[in-house]
């Protein structure tokens, strides 16, 4: 389900002639991104995973900065960030096109994936207030006020998806944080809150079914008992980046 | 050469039939990026200059966050965000393409201007430590950091610019903050960094050199000493948006 995770001293896997390669970190919602898009054009990949605390040497002439995605083509050639490398992925293959054609509504997508970084920034503070039930409460609310644009404009869209009767780019760039908001119940397991939520923002919880049913996100999902073990083990300062090696 | 800031209380200035409009500031950089593409693109437009600390109530429907820049199209759709405003009329306006029309060299350049972030950010934090000649020493060190990778690119790529023999996307990206880097000689005028700086880049250099050449950069060019008076303005929290209003 996941391959081992490579850190220094390690050779990196000779590319398979004619993929496209993505390197990543299973947990990485930034790598996710990059992956989604993968799964969902069907664009023939593999995908070498890193260890971001032990990083492999031969990640730097790759990416001087190491991080995940990075992608490598056929042809050795490298991109990286995640918006960068899945707006490239869907300008060159034509298959299932993410974006619409209107460069208008294009720009508007885009406009919407950049407004969504401050539903990212929030939840990164509610990570960090997990011990602070005033601070935690607090930034849940600020969660709702940064979510509650993208509620109105699935009700303004009318469609089950931002990207129409299929899911586009905004549904998958969005997507990755969705799919890991359940850890915050780890947290305070007691409060109401999180119910409250998913009431105050009705389109969205409809949207965040539909979408588990989709094939690519489908693929690549993991339960919120995965992530919350996960995120559990990078608090502590020891992420278990090969928690689902040998798992199935 | 600029008209006067509008704020609360003001009516916002019909649209000019078949012009673009751009909502700015006049020594807002990010603003400028848009400008500079409209200019060197030839756009029709209009700008309208609005006051960032008293904002007038109309610019709200148009952008919720009410920032420049703003465009706004002849059939009334707006659009904002410097990059995705600035890729926008690169896609729809087919006079003088600003970007690659090969998707793997659109990309890189897209990593490129989005590492500028990091100068931008040092850019800042100079403005911060105007009064604190250590913070500010080391500040300068780390802008020379992250001008380095820009200095060897220019170099790797061999040309006049980082678009070739005429400014592109990264040239104008980039722009509005090399503009500005003169203000820093204010702070502490008798240190040698600044000088050093020039040598240390010297591709930079020529580039900024050229680039005051262009045109497009030409003619919304502002002098260090226009600059630095705004930047006093506005640091002392009083920006003096109108500073060059009835001048000329």
């Amino acid at each position: 389900m996941s391959s081992k995770h490579l850190g220094s001293g390690t050779t990196c896997p000779p590319l398979e002639e004619g993929k496209l390669r993505i390197y990543s970190m299973r947990f990485c919602p930034f790598a996710q991104r990059a992956i989604l898009v993968a799964l969902a054009k069907q664009i023939p990949h593999d995908v070498v995973n890193i260890n971001l605390k032990n990083k492999p040497e031969w990640i730097f002439p790759k990416n001087p900065m190491g991080k995940v995605p990075t992608i490598e083509l056929a042809t050795g050639q490298v991109l990286y960030e995640s918006l960068i490398v899945s707006d490239y992925l869907d300008d060159v293959y034509p298959n299932r096109p993410l974006q619409s054609s209107d460069p208008y509504q294009r720009a508007l997508d885009r406009i919407w994936i950049e407004n969504f970084g401050k539903v990212i920034s929030v939840f990164y503070k509610l990570l960090q207030s997990r011990s602070d039930l005033e601070e935690f409460q607090k930034n849940l609310q600020a969660l709702q006020s940064e979510l509650s644009p993208f509620e109105i404009e699935l009700a303004r869209r009318g469609t089950t998806f931002f990207g129409g009767e299929l899911p586009g780019m905004v549904d998958y760039m969005i997507w990755p944080w969705i799919e890991r908001l359940p850890i915050m119940k780890s947290f305070f397991p007691d409060l109401n809150d999180y119910e409250n939520a998913k009431k105050e923002n009705p389109k969205l919880e409809q949207w965040r079914q539909a979408m588990k049913e989709d094939s690519a996100v489908k693929e690549f999902f993991l339960s919120p008992e995965t992530h919350i073990q996960f995120a559990q083990s990078f608090l502590a300062g020891n992420p278990n980046y090969d928690l689902l090696e040998g798992s199935e």
